[in-house]
Parts: C-alpha cells; sequence; structure tokens
C-alpha cells in the first residue's frame, strides 16, 4: 500500500538555508517541496532554466520576481502559476515570519 | 509574466459531481485539481492506471483504499502518496461538510 507522509511535516527548527526535498524523481518529472523561512534569491541571482516548472505555494506568503516586467508577483497561500523554460524569475521575498512551502513540478517539455 | 491562479478558488456554489480541472498537460506530464464534497468513488470502482500518479491533499479530509489492502488510509490537509501504476485504489470517503481540494500529478514512467 503506497506510503503516505505530509509535507507540511518534517521541518527542522533550525533552517540557515532553504529546504529543498526531492518528492519524485524520474526522466519525466522531478516533483519536489521547498521551504522558506525569509530566504530569498541573491541579488541579481536569476532563475534561468532549460525546462517548464510549475509551482504552487502551499502555505506562507512570497515574491516572485520576473527578468522581464518591472511588476513583482506576490503569493499567497493556493496561488500556483507555471514558469516556462528560460522565463529568468527570482524569489524576491519571502515572509520571515513563517514557513513558506513550495511544491515545484519539473519537467521537459517536448514540442 | 506568468499568470498567477488560485488552487482553491473557483469552486461552484453547486457541485453534483466532482470537479476535475486540468493545470498542466503535456506529453510528459498532467496535472489536474479535484475538487470532491462528499464524494466517493462507487461501490467497486476502481482506478486501474497505466501510469503513476502523484497524489496530494491541499485541503479537506479524505479516505484512500487499496485493492490490495484491507486497510483504508486517511488522509488529511497536506497528505501526499505516489500511487504507483496498476495499484488499484478508490475513493472510499471524502467529508460530506466541506471541500476536499487535491493535487494530482500524472505522469508516464519510462525506464
Amino acid at each position: 500500500m503506497p506510503e503516505v507522509k505530509n509535507i507540511l511535516a518534517d521541518i527542522p527548527a533550525q533552517l540557515p538555508e532553504e529546504l529543498f526535498s526531492r518528492l519524485v524523481q524520474n526522466e519525466q518529472v522531478h516533483i519536489e517541496r521547498i521551504v522558506s523561512r525569509g530566504h530569498r534569491s541573491a541579488k541579481d541571482q536569476w532563475y534561468d532554466q532549460d525546462h517548464d516548472e510549475w509551482v504552487l505555494l502551499i502555505q506562507g506568503a512570497a515574491i516572485l520576481a520576473f527578468s522581464e516586467s518591472v511588476l513583482d508577483k506576490k503569493l499567497q497561500a493556493g496561488d500556483y502559476c507555471l514558469i516556462p523554460a528560460h522565463c529568468k524569475h527570482r524569489v524576491a521575498w519571502t515572509d520571515p515570519g513563517m514557513d513558506s512551502i513550495w511544491l515545484a513540478v519539473h519537467y521537459n517539455k517536448q514540442n
């Protein structure tokens, strides 16, 4: 019988760095949980990925920035978006007062 | 700039059937939201899928049953599991008093 785990659990008391946890990994898809506690991307550090990423903020609050836009996107719990390959983005802010829990689904879109 | 939507939103007041909403669909992956309001699989109706499914209960409460086990799995918000291809399963119960919101990621695992 499949094992059930909880995506809100197993978060360390101390979180000096963002926490990345691999949930599924194979040739088609990579599903990971990311926990941020006030963490943000370094200034001028842009993610430029060669694959699409679908991301859902399960808990918390965050701001995503995109290099092609002067406007940032504030995210609250339940917000999701699809970040296409080579859409440069960074995490401009996460709420320092709580754990922001992301679910990210990475996949290589072919054709 | 990527469009942001909320996975907890856009749920109709009346929900005679479970609501399936496609979020991402391509050759690699199919991501969908499912909203259940007391819905369950018909008796003796088992899902027998030819692909793996990773499922997360974002909100609500549910019970999954598996044909290979006499024990059912009670799920609460944040619980997730991987249902391998051909692992026969059904939704035995969802909370009739609230919306249970599932995120399902379907993918074809290739060796």
